[in-house]
């Protein structure tokens, strides 16, 4: 039934890759307001490629921030309308002196397409784009209706997307959402994600003298910001990896033993993992498996630090200042405006003596969840059999994507999240790739998919 | 005795400064790779401005690291030798954004020099270059022999310099060593430092995975080196500032009240610090004062941490690897190598899982001191009556310049720190400046000071 949609997609292959690199060759940072131009850059080009493709109504919308780029196919009436949702800006490339090539100048190499943004979110976000290319060009339709929506702030926690949603509503009105944005649970295993979890990330400064002070002269006499703030950090956990947080595990689910075991039921090979990290052991919270920690616990991790000099050679200083980047993973029914005000209490009650801490709330996202017996759910295990050549397993993912709580809350929609990247794709870190040969699984995927969904109708 | 001395002083002041200034303009920061030229152009200065003060046998010395300038007038026969050891290198100038003026464009504002290196140590070091000159100018000669002893090295704990010391043993070969590279204790009271704090400063890197990671999938199931490097940070003091390394206070000598009863006697105003100094409290090591804690007590300061994300907004990872630069300050008995290997025992014990640790040694220097009653100190006494109109305290410093006990020993001659600088002009911070009244205060000081050797003739 979808033949020639799967010849088309192998037919055109090659200018696909092509296109992706243009799209990889946009250092499209939303963090940095230098790349501001970029942004709108990435912007065009992808509404450009939806044209091309051949959706309707493509807008580039204006936001307070990054702008949303629209296109909508919506010629199949009393057919679900699937709202297909991605994101076209990436993390900084930092630390560049990692990255083997160039982080914006895309390297195919033994299969590996390379460059900050290619599997998070740019190559899978192009699954999504060509698999609807393939239909409306060998079919001339589609056996539902797309709307795309796709963002430029996701890397920075989606600032003006919840207003720009409830703004419009009703162009964005759908039955449900498709988002290709994160990985599967391994390269021989597909899966299907149905839980995500929150975010609550913040800022911390420690503020100690007007200025940097010499360490002989007043080293032992004033508070020393970063040793305050490594009092600070290392009260929240202790030697097991608990958070110290008061109530921080407030709203979250105990494991017991049945959960362990759907979880000792996931294909997964801690070893491999361990190897790939080069690291001497995996780590973390005592009594949880690697899985488990990463998905299904909640967790505090600090992101960055700073503080001093950190120059060439040693410079002794008493620092005027220190400060550090974190973020929580949120799981269950925390909230993330309550453990930042548990957070803002801990740090309060713990500020040593002559200095001063100032905090802000950077990221909130609430966990997510759909249930597995959803009819999309189970159209979606089909069609990745059809993709992948194997049945997928029923996953939560440790990451967040905190505005598919939005879309599901604004939309009243549910969430389907049909990834195609691998875990070890380097997501956020030097080397991103996107292994190729999931483009193809991936549009075959969603080609099947749509043909499920189609004829499943409205849920 | 030295009218005709103090004259030229006072007619030649403002061509002084104008040179002053340009010695500062020479950003000649030896913990830079990029200041490597910098450096041979202050050396080159300073040798031109030895020349012209009178000294002979001047030359810019090689070493394996910057170079050293030396020059000498050594026509006083039987008279002490006394050698003026300095420095011209300075700190960096980061953070550069505290800055209200150019680091290297010198600002002369309220009677303050403003730039860097203007205390530490080029105002100070140039009273001594000054004083030299005035005598040979207006007598032709002087009361005792001198050389010029200048390193480029001080700022990165002088790593060429003993050898150095060594290898040029008898063109150094002196009776007495003077110093002007510290501050007294206050503008109202001068002082006379009989003791230096000694150093151990090391650099701590903790590493773990290969690259940073995405904290949502990998967040809680590697171990994280910030969160490593703070707990192992924070291990290293009690909330009472003490400090917890295994054997950390051996042969520092307990404080009796006798020794508490002398701190007390020397005048000092902690308010006057704390407003300073902008914070809320002084804070420190429970039981002593601010003058004991930064003179008298051991010390283990944070003067650098980092790791992870620094940037604009949250980039939420799991980093690689962070990183610490601390200094210990040392007093009495203790030795910087043991020190040192009680440190790395430390860590070693402290190490949490899944994350390595290297360490390594950046500074070592032996605690110092000379006796009060040794007659070149009582005529540095009676010399700064003269110079300040105000009998001087006897104070410890907290500071450390290591290759004080590399001189003493090489040299086997006493060392008589004659300090002009003051507490909050901003050594190794920004806005770092030099009052430009003890300029006078101290050429008047130094002139009676060798008039007083010379009398005093061999100790």
């Amino acid at each position: 039934m979808t033949q020639d949609v799967t010849r088309y997609l192998e037919e055109h292959h090659e200018r696909h890759v092509e296109e992706l690199k243009d799209f990889i060759r946009i250092p499209s940072v939303s963090a940095s307001s230098a790349h501001k131009e970029d942004m709108r850059k990435a912007a065009r080009w992808l509404a450009d490629r939806l044209e091309e493709a051949g959706l309707e109504h493509v807008q580039v919308l204006e936001t307070e921030g990054h702008p949303v780029v629209y296109g909508d196919w919506l010629h199949n009436p009393g057919q679900p309308t699937a709202l297909v949702y991605g994101h076209y800006d990436v993390q900084p490339a930092d630390p560049v002196d990692q990255w083997e090539t160039d982080p914006f100048e895309p390297v195919l190499k033994d299969g590996r397409l390379y460059g900050r943004g290619a599997t998070d979110d740019k190559a899978q976000l192009y699954t999504q784009v060509k698999t609807v290319e393939a239909f409306l060009k060998t079919k001339g339709n589609l056996p539902v209706n797309v709307k795309f929506c796709v963002e430029g702030e996701e890397e920075i926690a989606s600032p003006h997307l919840a207003p720009f949603l409830e703004a419009h509503a009703e162009l964005l009105q759908a039955d449900l959402i498709a988002i290709s944005d994160g990985p599967m649970i391994s390269e021989e295993t597909p899966s299907i994600c149905y839980g995500l979890r929150g975010i609550c990330g913040l800022e911390l400064e420690v503020q100690g003298p007007k200025s940097d002070l010499h360490s002989g002269l007043f080293g032992g006499g004033v508070a020393n910001p970063a040793t305050a703030l490594v009092k600070l950090l290392a009260s929240m956990k202790d030697e097991q990896d608990r958070i110290l947080i008061d109530g921080f595990y407030e709203g979250v689910i105990p494991m017991d033993e049945a959960a362990h075991q759907a979880f000792r039921e996931i294909p997964f090979d801690e070893e491999k993992t361990r190897v790939e990290l080069n690291v001497q052991e995996l780590a973390g919270e005592t009594g949880y498996s690697f899985l488990e920690r990463t998905s299904a616990r909640p967790t505090l991790e600090i992101n960055g630090l700073y503080g001093g000099y950190q120059g060439e050679g040693l410079k002794p200083i008493v620092p005027s200042g220190a400060g550090a980047k974190i973020s929580c993973r949120l799981v269950d029914n925390q909230d993330p405006d309550d453990i930042y005000r548990k957070m803002e209490r801990h740090v309060k009650a713990h500020t040593p003596a002559g200095v001063t801490v100032t905090m802000k709330q950077t990221h909130r996202g609430k966990p997510f969840y759909i249930p597995v017996h959803h009819p999309y759910i189970q159209a979606a295990s089909v069609s990745y059999e059809e993709g992948f050549g194997k049945k997928p397993v029923y996953i939560r993912s440790g990451g967040s994507i905190p505005i598919i709580e939005v879309f599901s809350k604004v939309l009243g929609a549910p969430v389907v999240m049909l990834d195609f990247g691998l875990p070890e794709e380097g997501m956020h870190a030097p080397n991103e790739y996107f292994q190729l040969e999931n483009f193809s699984k991936g549009t075959s995927t969603l080609s099947r998919f749509w043909v499920e969904v189609g004829q499943l109708g409205k849920q």
